[in-house]
């Protein structure tokens, strides 16, 4: 059986559900997962296109070039799909190593513990009140 | 400022979109994403008290606890939340070494090249027609 034919192209699933498909971003060298964010069409397009990543943001409804504002853009070096076609993967280099917009490293900073507290595991990286000029 | 109280309750945000929040799954030991399922409540609070991974199925529009049919269950060691509770990172014990049902480890065994093809960069580890006795 053919399972690796180099001509075919991918074809994310941009009809189901609401036409945003989530991608998990992770740290190319340490595989730490930094963040989960959703792609529409023009923003899958774009981070192909340029290298960088670029998603839709849900709150502001635009395209939202990761770290237009604070500068700490995301450069793709690898790019996985996964099985159904509706997630992906990229595995970027963070610009100033932290992509949470709350100064962290990584969004995944809450350990949550079996009796649903949890703690903060991670110390700021930058002050986000500064980078975003609040 | 206290960043880190211990009795902080984790309050995941449900009513945020579709009522499902993504969950991606990585293995513990290599930090390998697996996948990514979705939770609603029912199986966020199943996959805590349990200790297994529970998600909901979109497609079959049921609760889901993961290899109850293939026996490929998956153990979790560790739970992350993002900063705006609305996804989590299950970090588990992979049973049987495979999350995918097509049989590979990872559901993102496609590697996605820059002008849009792809190339499948796993080897099975099971047959899925055997294990799903299809």
């Amino acid at each position: 059986m053919m399972e690796n034919n180099h001509q075919d192209r991918i074809e994310l699933d941009f009809k189901k559900g609401t036409g945003l498909l989530p991608a998990i971003v992770q740290d190319y060298e340490s595989g730490k997962v930094l963040m989960l964010a959703y792609i529409n069409e023009e923003s899958w397009k774009k981070s192909i296109q340029t290298g960088e990543a670029h998603y839709w943001s849900r709150s502001r409804k635009e395209l939202w070039h990761k770290g237009g504002t604070s500068g700490h853009t995301q450069k793709i070096i690898e790019i996985f799909a996964d099985c159904d076609n509706d997630t992906v993967i990229f595995k970027v280099e963070q610009t100033g190593k932290a992509a949470c917009h709350l100064g962290y490293e990584s969004c995944f900073h809450k350990k949550v513990n079996r009796d649903g507290t949890f703690i903060i595991e991670e110390k700021k990286i930058f002050d986000p009140e500064k980078v975003y000029k609040k």
